[in-house]
């Protein structure tokens, strides 16, 4: 297959999310560019080397390998289908979107946001108003244990569907709708030829408040917890029913601005199920803000909590759980980056 | 004056607050025993070396020094006026009555408290039921480097009142009260002497609820903003605001348990004077849980949350931000201590 054939992919975040992604699709037959920052030396040079339970070891060679975004769009001599942003989302410190900044972005590529938290989309919106924004919640377990050396396990799902902005409910536009779900569809064909498990959602903001319920609560409660691991926050029975409390806040938040239930059972049975599912893992799970706390880097509590705050506000829901835990976050963070300095 | 005609004190917990009521005590003409942990062998052979901004200089030889408290006892030819208990209160670890287990405490020997907390009277008032337990607050900024070397401040301040019972309102058996009237009389004269700012209240379950506003809430949000500051935490407008709405809470529960309100002005003021009184103060003030924290020693959240708190539940009062504080300090203490086993 010629490169003009190749769905031809701009991977934005090239470490432990990013580079199992680019790998399956490249795997799947997409020409695959990833902009690097810490590892762009050595991807450059000698490509990632990754230990996979699920594929195998393999030596993933991006197709291009670029410091920038505008790197990448000035030296392609070609149109980029997708973007993948696999980044944190830090609007706290800079607008996500900024990311693209100066990249002359063609109005036919698509945007895919493969990010924690709620509302994560509307940066993207706001610059690209033209561009079809996909919105993606991704499960994997991997890690970068060093420059461009990715440790995965066993799973890799990838739920995703179209940003459909606030207020734009009714407005569809069936040209416009039928064109955005072909290029759902392609996607979903590369990610499967890829052997990417791999589902399209008529309503990725129910799955993104589904997935906001874990990341809300044991994400944070874990910084807060002087650094516990799953298996030491839900074994202390004070904490893992501060976590049932905090999923409950969560939960409610999410029903109202979705406006239907998050999950096809009873709402007040998800968080021991989702608890349940958590204890059951052979190895206890060290949550992203751990990580990030552990290495001192900023945390997503901007997206992670403090948007879902701003909804139960608007909403006038009571989230003092909630709001407690991203207060205490702030006061975490600040100190510790302040320490780094 | 002979030993005879002196009011003899048994102090417990010899470190940084025990060491200048005691010498005060002496300095009013108190015999004074110390009771001593870690720094026995420093105070036994040379007393206490004191650097206070209100007292100046000094060295405390206390008139005798003791490795328990039923040695104190048993090596003592006379009963103890007074027996001070000046340590942590930590239930959760063990009765804080036990610090008096096996000694033979005269029933006429006052037990007074000076501890943090709520409700740490009645692990004693179980154990000596017909002593008298004055139950005391203190404000005192003082610490010690090194030891037995403690370093004061300006303030020297010991509220304290008669341990009123629950349930115990209208049974005053009056000639008791007399007499346990004239022992609190006794101590101020003795405290007074010595120079310290005493005040005997009617109510001092009042006081410990006020104290309490601003340990149940400064205390723990300090450790688990990442061991911030009082400076750092008010100057954050997040954590601020959190501190206010959490000393709503504890407030709302103080004035349901002592059927009254806390202060002579309106309750909603409290938190801010509380904040303004503490931003006013030159030096940012490291608040007591915070330096458990740093040190890896056990903190005081069983008196100074859960009891809160098992009030607020006994009382239908809605506490979540005290409740997710309190699992949260639970987590934290359960990792630190674990780690420095």
């Amino acid at each position: 297959m010629g490169v003009n054939e190749q769905t031809k992919i701009l991977l934005l975040g090239g470490g432990a999310l990013g580079s199992i992604f680019g790998w399956r699709l490249q795997e799947g037959g997409c020409f695959v560019s990833v902009i690097c920052r810490s590892n762009y030396e050595v991807v450059k040079a000698s490509g990632y080397q990754i230990e996979s339970v699920k594929y195998g070891n393999g030596n993933f060679v991006p197709d291009m390998v670029f410091k920038s975004c505008s790197e990448a769009i000035a030296k392609s001599d070609f149109v980029y289908d997708y973007i993948l942003i696999c980044t944190k989302s830090l609007p706290n410190i800079s607008n996500p979107a900024d990311l693209l900044k100066g990249c002359s972005v063609s109005e036919s590529t698509v945007i895919v946001l493969i990010q924690n938290g709620i509302d994560i989309e509307k940066y993207f919106f706001e610059v690209f108003p033209k561009n079809v924004l996909i919105s993606a919640t991704a499960y994997i377990d991997t890690k970068q244990t060093d420059s461009g050396v990715i440790v995965h396990g066993e799973r890799v799902s990838l739920y995703y569907g179209l940003y459909r902005p606030e207020g734009a409910d009714g407005e569809v536009d069936a040209g416009k709708e039928a064109k955005s779900q072909a290029l759902l569809e392609k996607l979903e064909r590369c990610l499967v030829s890829g052997n990417v498990d791999s589902k399209i959602l008529e309503n990725i903001q129910r799955e993104r408040w589904n997935k906001l319920i874990w990341n809300s609560t044991l994400n944070p409660i874990s910084v807060l917890s002087g650094g516990s691991n799953s298996k030491e926050m839900l074994e202390n029975p004070n904490i893992r029913q501060l976590v049932v409390n905090a999923m409950k806040e969560t939960i409610s938040v999410g029903e109202a601005v979705v406006k239907m239930p998050l999950e096809d059972f009873p709402s007040e049975d998800i968080p021991d199920l989702l608890i349940g599912q958590m204890l059951k893992r052979k190895n206890a799970v060290y949550p992203s803000m751990m990580m990030d706390y552990m290495f001192k880097r900023p945390m997503e509590h901007e997206v992670i909590l403090h948007n879902a705050i701003k909804y139960a506000d608007r909403l006038g829901i009571d989230v003092p759980i909630l709001k407690t835990i991203y207060a205490l976050i702030l006061g975490t963070e600040a100190k510790y980056l302040k320490r780094a300095k």
